[in-house]
């Protein structure tokens, strides 16, 4: 089993039952860092936040101690009086943590429009303190579960030049629902122990998401809670990594690795999902027209819904292509389904339809396509779209 | 029963099987005046079009005399070949007529990617020509459809000035699958008698469109094969309708109704729907942020999925709404549910739950937003998402 955030030194967590969620199960978890954190966040862009999310980015520049998260309550459009309970929490926990409270980040996911259970949450302090440990990464990741099906973690190593030779990164992340188009919320949290500066924790942060996360989701559509935050405690004792030193690229490619990793986890885990899409777009003009390209075919009704039917509906694959305005040599493209050539230039391609019908059996499914204008690629997560997507979110 | 498009004087309608769909039903539609007509057209604006709006679209500013539809085929990314066999088979249609080629257009839906099946619709072309009737409409009209369930036709007379009184419109269509964010095809074929010059039916048909199937689709997601396409062959001997000339806001504000009719019958039909929802949008900054909305809040998965279950989730209504960037008065926003008020200013209001799960056991849904900013409203269509539509579109 994984250590998560719990890997880089100095980061403790823990995960409980405080009542919120009616099964029994973790609702309630807390990452915890025995020295301050210089941090970076990326929030949600929709206008209706969560007061969880105004805390937080209210604090993100902060030296940071901890991050409280709670599941099966959203905190979000459910009333100005929540925010001023979201301030009297914080400060109940920093208190119990002798702490400053404007030193503790907070996200929530779960129900809008529901009071946020104050008492519930302030009343399992004591026992979620008490539990963090350097083991509980792995019950820190089932407090944040909503409708995943599995807790998701990662840890990974950094070379770093000079005194010392590695640094450690973890993260914890949980889904976002059928991921597309769908407005359910993707929380991660990241830990480290490098020293780093702000500004280059923001910038590989950023370009970390850009290529990650951003790239499981379409149409920038966000939940009024989705959060991302990253924190750096400096037990490591690297020298700094700035962004024009010589260490900051391993480090940036690091965390690429560790949040692309999540995210193809939490499309792996979309809801009611029976199969993981990867699409692949080569041959690019620019890099907005690969990211747009790969996004929309994942994203696509049709398209996953083809690919739940096990039907290589290459025609779905191509209109959506077009439904873009991303460049391409309209005489040109190459479609691959599972390594299977099915069109060239303007033209279906005489493929092995048998074959390619077992290929689609399996439960994971590539989509490669090539759009012969340029060097630019990207790839794009989802997964199919089910029966059982649409049994889920009835009753949700 | 309706006229449809054989409602204005002049036009005659036929439909009948040719072969293409396997279970036997209507496959092959021509609409035919007596007399040459103005005509306006739009098409996808998806980057692979179909060999058969190619043809349209080079052709639409000629005199039109017919328009021929086939169902079960797409005629789409299947090969330079079939753009040949297109121009072929409307020479043929244009000697059978004794017509002009040019003075056809064309539309197809269906499958993408196969071969226009040259021969079934030739040899169809004589029982086709000889079934032409002003009796014919409703075989015409289901001769376009694919999965919808029902054949969509509709029809309205518009008063004029002068020497005429009235001046008829008629028209039908067929639906867009899931609507959002499918790329199943929309087709819509409008006719009137009306004398009316070009100018002015183009804007009256972009107009129209703008506020009726515009509506009912999201992101602009078009499929290979859209098309609406409007002939006026000025047989009511109106004087000439002008765009500055005092009848042409009568007759702009018929399309619309027309269109607006058959783009609610088009979300009344969505494949698997269940219920159908109208979302009204007023107090906009402008015109682009009402819209927006409307069709963000009809499109949304996750509103779609909880009227499928009869959810009074209006938590995902409003952060819908929050996820475009529509100007907002984030603390002074109104949501109604089926008349019901669920949330006002910042906060969500008591209502009676019972009487609002029993509102949403209704087949028509209706969601009204005040966004508190401006002067402008806007109302999109929408259906529900249900496990049916999965199911059809796996197999599809």
């Amino acid at each position: 089993m994984g250590k998560g955030v719990t890997y880089p030194f100095g980061f403790y967590a823990s995960g409980i039952h405080c009542g919120i969620k009616e099964n029994g199960k973790e609702d309630l978890s807390l990452i915890y860092s025995i020295s301050p954190c210089v941090s970076a966040g990326m929030f949600t862009t929709n206008q209706f936040k969560s007061y969880s999310v105004i805390w937080s980015i209210k604090n993100i520049k902060n030296e940071i101690r901890a991050v409280l998260i709670n599941s099966g309550n959203a905190n979000a459009c459910n009333g100005k009086k929540n925010y001023l309970l979201t301030q009297k929490l914080m400060e109940e926990l920093g208190t119990k943590l002798k702490i400053e409270k404007n030193s503790i980040l907070f996200a929530s996911t779960g129900i809008i429009g529901v009071d946020l259970p104050y008492e519930k949450i302030k009343n399992a302090f004591d026992k979620l303190i008490k539990n963090l440990s350097p083991e509980n990464n792995y019950l820190a990741a089932k407090g944040i579960m909503t409708t995943d099906t599995f807790p998701k973690e990662c840890e990974i190593n950094t070379e770093i030049k000079g005194r010392k030779k590695e640094v450690f990164i973890g993260g914890m992340a949980k889904g976002a629902g059928m991921i597309n188009p769908s407005l359910a919320t993707m929380l991660c949290f990241i830990t480290t122990d490098a020293v780093i500066d702000r500004e280059a924790l923001e910038f590989a942060l950023k370009e970390s998401v850009e290529e990650s996360f951003n790239m499981i989701t379409v149409d920038n559509d966000m939940s009024t809670n989705d959060t991302v935050i990253c924190l750096a405690n400096g037990l490591a004792r690297n020298k700094t990594i700035h962004i024009d030193s010589s260490d900051f690229e391993n480090f940036l490619n690091s965390l690429k690795e560790l949040c692309t990793k999540l995210a193809k986890m939490i499309a792996f885990d979309g809801e009611g999902a029976s199969k993981f899409i990867e699409v692949e777009v080569k041959g690019g003009w620019c890099k907005k027209d690969v990211r747009r390209v790969a996004k929309k075919v994942a994203g696509s009704s049709l398209v996953k819904t083809a690919i739940a039917g096990e039907n290589p509906n290459w025609g779905r694959i191509l209109a959506a292509v077009g439904s873009t305005n991303a460049r391409i040599d309209m005489k040109n493209i190459e479609i691959k389904i599972c390594g299977v050539e099915v069109f060239r230039g303007t033209e279906p391609l005489r493929h092995n339809e048998e074959k390619l019908k077992n290929l689609l059996k399996n439960k994971e499914i590539k989509i490669e396509i090539d759009l012969k204008r340029g060097n630019f690629s990207a790839t794009a997560w989802g997964c199919d779209l089910t029966e059982e997507y649409v049994k889920i979110n009835k009753e949700y």
